[in-house]
């Protein structure tokens, strides 16, 4: 058990009045207790309590040999009440936190057997330690994109007529192995042409032509700590369209990054960007938020967006990623990972945003 | 949208006095409108109503272009209150039925904007109609079984002294691909000598040495349908321990399969594995459920185990996988997929299970 993190989650609770908090999602158990255990579809919650006197309990299948310290395992198997072993635990007077991620059919079981007097959100307690890095984590996610950096610029210089664009997510894959990540954050996304307009595109077997605009968007973890970044490519002279669609792209990105500082609302950077958009006359073809936290999981929670106004915190780290899509035509997005700091922010990938052309043969 | 899987859900609710039920997992939803869509932690629902004017509604943010017919689409973006939504589609003074799987955030949130009058477990309605395949589901999963059983075999012939459990797994995957598998249903289980005593083990760099037993726990895809087996070889002449243990796992197995038949319990089929392994004093090592349904999902909702009493009807598919841990030392593993038919069942792996020693060389 991370003792340090422990008490600043047992502080948010004391914050929202929570006494009781039910922790699912992997990732936060991980966080807290320093083992990652996938348990499929099966149960498995820390449970915290703010007194004192309860050390926390997880309750877990007993499939999952784990020892961490600091924590009272309560094992269960398949043929067990366990969510009945949760209400043996918790106070039905007081309500209980919930985490977001908790699967609904467990939490109507607990509703059923009473475990508490209430059901919250209890997610915010967990997620908003986690989203402020110690200097520790920041440290593994700058590695982690020194990675993603060098697996970019390969990727960029293996580019060549006719190869796939599986055969480049090959390449990329092989490269962050040959680097020594330790695995993907999401699968690659390699977009030729007219695919990068589809901005959650599944890889094909289209071959790279010539004149192809390239996006890529990949991200691998080092160390438990994920990266994130998009670059869009050119193989030939862009055409005016092209050049003045990427150059507002280009232009959000930046104003985003340069707006960045401590007190800043999350809405205010996304609408950093997404004016510079909607100036250009492309504001419906952003289909997205600007960024999203990451961490140990790609996705954390918090969002760039318009939904969120947190203003932020130095060690809060998360993507900018403007992006429009022209269907059926191509499509330009520029992601970078970002760390608020005192000054500002940093931004911690390094591959050039300028137009770039790619000379390809094959 | 499948319209006769649409009804025998509708029919299923009616039974359960549900006027309207949220879908959220992503298979299900698939198994309804013909559509794998994977948002990720966005929210995405499938809203069913018995009333005959009121259209199902799919809830999907715009990223995710889909045109499935005979159903409404809601789209939504990020900066949205997609759940206030739902709520103005739902009727507040009647149940509402939940996906096990949705997310408790999205529940809590539907409970905070009043959109029903009660909360209940609605996946029954689904599982059900999916636990029953029809004849083109079965044929599929035959087809995919019969691509593991090939990839079994060439696994089998592929042992070496020496080669790590990675590249066994390399070979598998490989494999898959070379005949034809769409993906995989779940990462290979690849487990050499006391490795092979964790049933969740993850494959290592250790390599197979002489004498060792290997775990082959494998699974792929064929056209949306999952397979799922494990077999147990010897690379030496079993000792009288190793050769006790396995024949009692096989005995376990094959009493089982033996003993389906319509009407038949699934507790009574769990004992009729767990009674042999018991009577030979390895209960406590057998540490799980003797198996769990299988379609478009690896694990679909339904196990083989004491929690589950239901009689199993013709067309129910399932896994029956008895093991035996002995920590430190060795493991087996017997697993097969089994249709339930009108006159028993049939099994639909056919790679031996009689004690097999694999010559192995360098």
């Amino acid at each position: 058990m991370y003792q340090q993190r422990l008490q600043n989650v047992l502080s948010k609770m004391k914050e929202q009045n929570l006494t009781q908090l039910l922790v699912s999602e992997p990732s936060s158990i991980q966080y807290l207790i320093g083992t990652r255990i996938e348990p499929g579809e099966r149960f498995m919650v820390l449970l915290l309590f703010t007194s004192p006197e309860k050390e926390p309990l997880l309750f877990l299948h007993r499939l999952f040999p784990v020892t961490p310290t600091g924590v009272g395992i309560i094992g269960f198997s398949d043929a067990d009440d366990y969510l009945g072993m949760v209400a043996r635990e918790t106070d039905p007077h007081l309500p209980l936190g919930i985490d977001k991620h908790l699967f609904a059919g467990f939490l109507i079981g607990l509703m059923e057997r009473r475990a508490a007097s209430a059901y919250l959100n209890g997610s915010p307690c967990v997620d908003m330690v986690r989203a402020i890095k110690t200097e520790d984590e920041l440290q593994k996610l700058r590695i982690a994109s020194q990675l993603n950096d060098q697996t970019m610029e390969i990727a960029k210089n293996s580019l060549r007529l006719g190869m796939t664009e599986k055969e480049l997510e090959k390449i990329i894959l092989d490269t962050y192995q040959a680097l020594g990540a330790d695995d993907i954050s999401f699968p690659p996304i390699v977009a030729f042409g007219e695919n990068a307009a589809d901005p959650h595109h599944e890889n094909s077997n289209r071959p790279l032509t010539a004149g192809d605009m390239v996006l890529l968007d990949i991200g691998c973890k080092k160390d438990d700590y994920c990266s994130d970044m998009t670059r869009t490519f050119f193989t030939a002279e862009p055409t005016a369209e092209q050049r003045r669609v990427y150059e507002l792209v280009r232009q959000a990105n930046q104003n985003a990054e340069a707006f960045i500082h401590v007190g800043a609302r999350l809405c205010e950077i996304d609408e950093a960007a997404r004016s510079v958009i909607r100036d250009g006359g492309h504001d419906k073809e952003f289909t997205h938020r600007l960024g999203h936290f990451i961490g140990i999981d790609t996705h954390e929670y918090g969002d760039v967006s318009a939904a969120y106004d947190w203003p932020v915190q130095p060690g809060m780290v998360f993507s900018i990623e403007p992006g429009i899509y022209l269907e059926g035509n191509f499509g330009v997005r520029i992601e970078d990972l970002v760390i608020v700091t005192e000054n500002g922010c940093e931004v911690i990938n390094h591959v050039a945003k300028e137009i770039t052309i790619v000379p390809v043969s094959s």
